[in-house]
């Protein structure tokens, strides 16, 4: 029988639905890019009767189990404690841990409470990866050839235990050829991509999935062997045939994302941004910024809620406001052309728009939005038009990357 | 034996991780609605043993079971069929699904297939709901006074059967009172909460659950009788006991979010707000302007990532940024000074650190972050140290949080 791997969240806000489990897909994803499959994801809530059949089912079926959640200091955080019953071990505390957990707590400047011992606790012979972004420890117990990782459940620290700890070892112990590489697209309808790459999919040399996400269509080629080398030959013959056919649209590969493109870009060019923002209020600036470095390529960003706002800081004049609206072609214009001179940067962004609920009226309904880019010599201007009973959120993270996608074209072509 | 439930989602997609399961969090938060809680959620590829195990195991554990995904025309689909095999049941073609599914097609403009008929298979017996928001209708399944609900893995489609269907009939089932309620707390950590409450906890009338989300954490009360007046007795006591103990840190119930009890606060007291950001990078001004009607209480945010940006928009002195640095006590006051000069607000709120993972020091470290708030006439400094390994994003997500709930208490205290 193949190895099988399984991932367990545990915790009651999982199963009502309060929150949405977004560990297991990070975990999976990340084992993935180690060749390594996921078969099961199970949520549970903290039942001791219903976490322990879970790992008794998980230990008959999976070699490689993950469970995440429930290593808290409250009562109800029980999973190290039914884990070292499942598996009939002692619960003992250990003095290491104990140790970096009061260290931990005492450089947050928290008080040490009798509470916090309770997460020094593992079964007896397990190891562990010291929690540098929590308190909890990564416990990892291996059992007749079964391995289990036991991880708090807050994602950040899943992250950290992952990319710290868990993928290191599990790298040093496991060969298996599954390469995996996405290809982003963008300006392009998903329908239109399977017409024109139908003949690739139906090879089935590689597995090529359609995955969606805002503006952007990701296709994602697998492949799999028992050798490296020909997983490798596999990937790259695909990808080369489907990146020749849709070359136009390919904005980036795997982990690119377009704000890190446009920092590519930026800092290639040795060139400058600024973003002017109305209806994304701020959202735009938020991406630009989510990238480490960007202060190299951005000195400036402002949201211009209101017409004062616009008139003052971007010089927008008070006639086209009042003539053609804040929403409209000319104001979108004069908030690049604004931002671009406020900042003294290379390149203007702005955007302007209605994203609802409210707001909307027969002419300008909710999602018209329009987006503006200057470099100081050409200024393109483009109207957006997003289905009106979309939710506020997913009008504003649509309109953003919009922008973002024509700025990255807009910089690509200028001359500037 | 309790009567439960589950839900099974399946899909390659989802166990790849490429895709998030939101739909078992969306049924259960719906099925709540109802009074009924669910017990396991889990998640499968397009295997067909692991498919029938896991209905099997469904089968033995649970009485309401809902399956979404696998119900589409293409090959890989194979839900339906084998939940027939699990039942031993014939797989049989219903010509008034067949004919409904061909109307939708047409009524689409789009040639049908072979391939479609397919949907229109059930396991002998079985119940449906026809489907208006795509072509996959909704099976449903009586077998020992067990419900088995198959739904289409489309959210949009998962929705629409859920609100026009399923709970409909559901609700003329069941009998039986779940209610719920929501505190939000800030600024107390979650053992020092659970120590205050700890005996409310551990009486157990009501269950209480601990949600931590950034830098709140939301206290979940479940009360669950045969009879609505009395898990709502329960539910008031429990959580009046609760505020009267933590009454410094509620800071809102149930849907309410600390950006709309901003927009509630200043709405009321008709003030206005402006925020100069520099490590959140416009992500303040994103989450207030998450709220139709920010606009009211908000002209303008800026993001000032350079010396250059905050000594120019801002007036912070070149003399601070020298002698104290960017991130510093001086340089966030003179900021929030410098916002509320130049927006005409009421309020000024800034905020100056370092999201890392580069650009710490020694004596600066990643995780430093200074918040500043004024009125004009008092000025607040806060400092924080967010743990250094955190990833960017989320020192940047708590960093905002922590400012939002600053901004909330001075808007509370502040006399003007």
């Amino acid at each position: 029988m193949a190895k099988k791997t399984e991932i367990i969240a545990i915790g009651n806000e999982l199963i009502s639905g309060d929150v949405v489990d977004t560990n297991s897909a990070y975990i999976s994803q990340e084992l993935l890019k180690l060749g390594m499959e996921t078969s099961f994801h199970s949520s549970i809530g903290d039942v001791k009767e219903d976490i322990k059949n879970a790992i008794q089912t998980a230990l008959t079926r999976s070699d490689l189990i993950f469970i995440t959640g429930g290593l808290g200091p409250t009562d109800d955080d029980i999973t190290a404690q039914i884990v070292s019953e499942a598996l009939n071990r002692e619960f003992v505390l250990d003095e290491k841990i104990w140790e970096h957990i009061q260290a931990t707590i005492t450089k947050m400047n928290r008080p040490i409470d009798s509470f916090n011992k309770k997460q020094a606790y593992i079964p007896q012979g397990a190891k562990y990866f010291l929690n540098y972004s929590g308190t909890a420890p990564c416990i990892f117990i291996e059992e007749n050839h079964k391995k289990i990782f036991l991880l708090p459940g807050v994602p950040s620290e899943v992250k950290y235990f992952i990319q710290n700890d868990i993928k290191p070892y599990l790298n040093s112990k496991i060969k298996n050829s599954i390469k995996v590489k996405k290809i982003k697209l963008s300006g392009i309808a998903e329908a239109k991509v399977n017409e024109v790459i139908k003949d690739i999919v139906d090879k089935n040399e590689a597995t090529i999935a359609f995955l969606p996400k805002s503006s952007e269509l990701i296709l994602k080629i697998t492949a799999q062997s028992t050798e490296e080398s020909i997983s490798n030959k596999i990937i790259d013959k695909t990808s080369n045939e489907i990146i020749l056919r849709l070359k136009e649209y390919v904005f980036g590969f795997d982990d690119d994302s377009i704000e890190v493109i446009i920092k590519k870009l930026l800092t290639e060019k040795k060139k400058t941004v600024s973003v002017a923002e109305s209806c994304t209020g701020g959202l735009i600036s938020k991406i630009l910024t989510d990238v480490s470095g960007s202060s190299e390529y951005i000195s400036m960003n402002v949201t211009t809620y209101s017409n004062e706002a616009k008139m003052e800081l971007l010089e927008v004049k008070e006639k086209t406001l009042e003539q053609y609206g804040a929403v409209s072609e000319q104001t979108a214009q004069e908030m690049a052309e604004g931002i671009k001179r406020l900042s003294q940067s290379d390149f203007g962004l702005s955007i302007t728009g209605i994203a609802g609920p409210t707001g909307g009226s027969e002419e300008k309904p909710v999602g018209l939005v329009f987006v503006g880019i200057t470099d100081g010599k050409n200024t393109q201007i483009e109207k957006f038009l997003f289905p009106p009973k979309l939710p506020r959120t997913e009008i504003r993270t649509r309109a953003a990357h919009k922008a973002l996608h024509l700025l990255k074209d807009f910089i690509n072509n200028s001359s500037t």
